[in-house]
C-alpha cells in the first residue's frame, strides 16, 4: 500500500545494478490522473543534481511522476550529474506520455560518484513496465540505503486516503538532511496548494528528527494530489486532510529515527519555558544531536548534566540561546532531575527503548519538540564502513 | 618544568579523594612574585559554579595563584555550588597569604555532582604543603579527567619563559569546551595587558580545535605574568613573548586533539576562498565536527563527499555559507580529490595516523584552519561508560 493506498497512484520498485545483491534500486511512483503537487527540498548548499533538475521541473510544470534511485546520490557530480538527472527524467517521461518537467528526479546514495546511466535507464524501462496499483512495497523497498526496514504509512479521512514513503537512517537531520519522502494523495488540490499543506507538516516531523546532526545534499519530501477520491471539499475536509498529511510525516519520521544508523534508543526530547520559539527549537536541536547526549543514551545514563551542559551552548543567529541556570529544570521519564538549578538526588533507569527529556527554562512561552536516537557502536561500524 | 619552567612559581599535585585509585586530583600553582593576569572562560549559558567565582574574582583583584579540582566539574550545583567554590577560594587564600580575590578556581570533571568539599579542603592544604618549583609535572596531572596523558608545554624568549599545562580530550570544541589551560610567564606585562596577548594565541589553538563539537560549562584559560624574568621590555620582546604564547598554546591545543576520546587519527582541515574569515571559519568547524566525516576518518576513507556535503551546511548568522558547488575543490593529503566541482578520479589512501584536508571555495579571500579527530569505537565506549 503506502503510496498506492490513495485512488489513482501506481507505483514500481525494481533493481537495475546500483546496489549489490538484487536489492531493489530504482523506484517509480506515478499518478494516472492528472495531478498538482509540489516539493521541499535540502536546504545544503552542495545541491545534488537531482534536486537542481527537480527544482526547474516545478517551476515549469506540475509533477506527474517521482523516480528514485538509491546507491548513487549523483552529487558533487558536475554538469555530467546534471545531463544524468535530466536523462533520467526524459526517458521517464518518454515511457509514460510525460513531458520530461513533469517527472520530478531523486537519488540517494554515496557522493561523488557518477550515476551509471545505463543502468538507470534500463531500471526505468523495467519499473515503467511493472507499474501496479500494489507496487508501493516494492517502491518503498526501493529506495532504502542503509536502511534496515522500510518505511510506509498511511492516514484516511473520509473517501480518501494520503500515502506515503521514505527512506533515511543516518544524515538524519532538520532540513530534510538525507532524508527523502514521497507523499500521494487522492484529496483534490487546486495548483500553487500543495505547499501550504506540505509545510506545516514537515517542520512539525521531518525537520525536527535527528539522527546525527547532518544535512544532506539530496534530502527532498514530494506530494502528488490527483483529486482521484472525488470528494467534495469543505472547511471541515480540508482540516482532515491537513491532519492526515501530518499524521502520515510523523509517523514516517519516527520510522526513520528508529531505524536511525545503529539505534537502540529513540528520545523524545521537548522544551519550554524558552525565551522565543526559535531559541526553544536551537535547545532542542542542540540536546539532540550532542554525541555526548547521545553516548549517555546508549550507555543508559540519565546524564542530565550533558543535557544541561548542550542546553547552555545552544546558537541562535547573535549568540546564544538564553539560559539561567538558577532557573533550569530538567525531567526525564519522568522524573525531575534538576529543578530550578538545583539536583534532586533522584534518577530514572533508562531501561528500555524509549527516552523522554524534558527540559523548562521557565523565561517565557516558547516550546519545541524534537526527536533523537543514541550513538552507538554500530553508527561508528555502519559509516566507517559505508563506502567499503 | 611546564607552569613552574618560567622563574618565580612554584606547584603541586596532590590526591584527596575524587578520582580513583589515588590519582592526583588537585592542582595548585602559585605566583611567588607579585603577579597580574587574566582568563578566558566557557561562552556556554550553563555557568559552573567555578567560572562565576573566578570571574568575580577577576574583576576584584590581580591573580597570583590557580586552584584546579578533577573528578567533580562543580556545575549545575546551585547555590550551593557557589559556596563551594568561594570556600576552596578563601581556603587557597589563607593558606597562601593571599586574599580570597587573588584565587582563581577551576574544576573539571562530572556535571551535577556536589563537591565533596571537606576533600577539596584537605587536598587544599596538602597542595599548599608541597609547593615547589619542580611541582609543574604533578599540578599537569592532577587536572586530568579521561585524558590518557598531561599536557605540558614551554616556550623560551631571550631572557624569559612561557610554561603551559592543559587538560582536555572528550568534549574539545572551540569557545574553550571542556578544556583548562593554565600558563605562567616571567615575562613582565603591566595591569590589563595580559588578555591583549592572550585573546589572539587562543582563538589561534584552543578555539580551532574540535574533538566532538561539544562545548562545556568549565573551560578555562588562565594567564599569569609576574616579571621574575627582570628582562627589559622592547617592541622585538613584546613580539618574542606574543609568538611563545601562541607557540605554547598551539602546542597544547594539538596535544590535546591528538589525545581525543578514542582518536586514532588527527584531521588539520584548511579553507580558504571562502566568502568571508566568519564563513571560512564555519566551514572549517562543520566539517571538523560532522560525524559522518570523522567515522570516514576512522575508516580511513577518503570520503571527499562527506566533506562536501558538510561544507555545504555549514551555518553562519542569518543563513548558511556561501558555497558553490561547481567551484570547490578538495584535496586531502595533497590529492585533488574535487576540482572545480568534478570528482578527479584520484582518491590518497589514508594509512597512518593523519590527514590533512584542502577545501578551496574559490569565491573570495576567507581562509581558517581547524584540528580535529577521528569519531571511533573507543570515543563512544568512554562517553557511554563515563559516570559509571
Amino acid at each position: 500500500v503506502s503510496v498506492t493506498a490513495p485512488e489513482g497512484f501506481v507505483a514500481s520498485g525494481v533493481h537495475c545494478g546500483l546496489r549489490k545483491n538484487g536489492r531493489l534500486d530504482l523506484s517509480l511512483v506515478r499518478s494516472l490522473a492528472p495531478a498538482t503537487g509540489t516539493a521541499m527540498f535540502t536546504i545544503n548548499r552542495m545541491l545534488a543534481a537531482p534536486v537542481v533538475v527537480s527544482r526547474e521541473h516545478l517551476d515549469l510544470a506540475e509533477p506527474q511522476a517521482v523516480v528514485t534511485n538509491s546507491g548513487v546520490a549523483n552529487a558533487a557530480t558536475g554538469e555530467r550529474g546534471l545531463l544524468d538527472a535530466r536523462a533520467t527524467a526524459a526517458e521517464t517521461g518518454r515511457l509514460l506520455g510525460l513531458d520530461a518537467e513533469e517527472v520530478l528526479v531523486l537519488s540517494t546514495g554515496v557522493i561523488g560518484a557518477l550515476l551509471p546511466l545505463s543502468n538507470v535507464i534500463a531500471g526505468v524501462r523495467e519499473a515503467a513496465a511493472t507499474l501496479s496499483d500494489d507496487g508501493g512495497a516494492d517502491s518503498a523497498a526501493a529506495i532504502m540505503t542503509t536502511d534496515t526496514r522500510p518505511k510506509e504509512a498511511v492516514a484516511r479521512g473520509s473517501g480518501f486516503a494520503v500515502g506515503g514513503m521514505a527512506k533515511g537512517s543516518g544524515m538524519i537531520h532538520p532540513q530534510l538532511a538525507t532524508m527523502l519522502a514521497v507523499l500521494t494523495t487522492d484529496y483534490p488540490l487546486e495548483p500553487g496548494e500543495a505547499l501550504d499543506f506540505l509545510r506545516p507538516a514537515v517542520d512539525a516531523s521531518f525537520n525536527a528528527i535527528s539522527v546525527d546532526g547532518e544535512c544532506s545534499t539530496n534530502d527532498a519530501v514530494v506530494l502528488l494530489a490527483n483529486g482521484a477520491s472525488g470528494v467534495g471539499r469543505t472547511p471541515a475536509s480540508d482540516e482532515q486532510f491537513a491532519l492526515c498529511i501530518r499524521r502520515v510525516c510523523g509517523e514516517l519520521a519516527k520510522q526513520i529515527v528508529a531505524d536511525g544508523e545503529g539505534a537502540t534508543v529513540l528520545a523524545e526530547i521537548a522544551v519550554r519555558g524558552a525565551a522565543t520559539e526559535v531559541e526553544a527549537r536551537a535547545i532542542a536541536e542542540r540536546v539532540a544531536t550532542s554525541p555526548l547526549v547521545k553516548t549517555a543514551l546508549y550507555g543508559h545514563d540519565a546524564n542530565w548534566g550533558r543535557i544541561a551542559a548542550a542546553a547552555g551552548s545552544a546558537r541562535v543567529d547573535g549568540g546564544f540561546a538564553q539560559l539561567d541556570p538558577g532557573r533550569l529544570s530538567i525531567a526525564i521519564d519522568g522524573v525531575a532531575v534538576l529543578v530550578d538549578g538545583r539536583p534532586s538526588g533522584h534518577e530514572p533507569a533508562l531501561t528500555n527503548g524509549h527516552c523522554a527529556i524534558d527540559i523548562d527554562l521557565a523565561l517565557g512561552d516558547g516550546g519545541a519538540t524534537y526527536l533523537t536516537s543514541d550513538l552507538s557502536y554500530d553508527y561508528v561500524r555502519i559509516n566507517a564502513e559505508y563506502r567499503s
